[in-house]
């Protein structure tokens, strides 16, 4: 059974009770952007109050800010976006592996394909600390001339275990 | 006012309903991985009934594969996913631009710092087109040696006028 087939009928409901969320404009009407962990247990709307229309929500592995540089620029520049906030959170996947150790993993799966080797070229951006991580990624898009300096950028910790938001910077 | 400081009740209320939910596992229990658009008109939960715990999702500028990758890797080979749905939408920033415009406008905007011109080094993977850059996504995505061959690959279009969702793939 593909999960894919399962998304029809909630959809259905979805477009029964959409009201008027087809007037909402592109840009996020809180000029705010999101940048956090593609963690299956992170409910972005429902932990910060998020409604449709409202931010920007880039979600990669362990919600990193240089993964998410290229949609920041695109959030700012073209959308309006003046406010930044990222979060990191408890029990992330990222904290579990290293870059040498997956590339090592991705080319013994298929030793005979030399496509794998493309994996050399990946940085998988993982980390050992949260707060620390949290910091740096802070700390990286102040000091980024792409980032628009009037920015507001703030750094957060999501506990997985109780749902709560932490501010780190 | 800082939109962050906003999101501390919301996160309250989250808490106290928070039940069972801490409990739950890494690995996303339906073995799924949604790569969609940054947008903030996306409310991918409520769009397709995902709750916590069921999936990664993914999401950047445009809802890129390619971007995506370093993600998808980690989700499948450290997280036991094997099925991947891509979502583009109606009303996509990425049909609005092109790659040397935007870095134009970065430059100009700050034509006395050297910095900007790492943007040179970025490529903001727009399209013209949302059903033909689903195919092209999932494409990429089947081709991609890095990628499991066993992965069951969807692509959609979300309509940001109606909330309905349409297989292209």
């Amino acid at each position: 059974m593909s999960v894919y087939k399962e998304f029809i009928e909630p959809n259905n409901a979805y477009v029964a009770n959409f009201g008027d969320k087809g007037k909402l404009p592109l840009p996020p009407a809180k000029k705010l952007a999101i940048v956090t962990c593609m963690d299956a247990r992170i409910n972005v709307y429902a932990e910060l109050g998020i409604n449709e229309g409202d931010a920007h929500i880039i979600r990669n592995a362990g919600g990193s800010a240089k993964d998410a540089l290229r949609s920041i620029i695109i959030s700012q520049r073209l959308l309006g976006t003046r406010e930044i906030a990222v979060f990191h959170h408890t029990g992330c996947g990222m904290l579990t592996f290293n870059t040498p150790g997956l590339r090592k993993l991705v080319k013994d799966a298929d030793p005979e394909n030399p496509g794998v080797n493309a994996i050399d070229n990946i940085d998988f951006l993982e980390f050992p600390e949260i707060e620390q991580s949290v910091k740096d990624d802070v700390a990286f898009l102040k000091e980024n001339p792409l980032v628009l300096k009037e920015s507001t950028i703030t750094g957060w910790v999501y506990e997985v275990e109780t749902g709560k938001i932490r501010q780190i910077v």
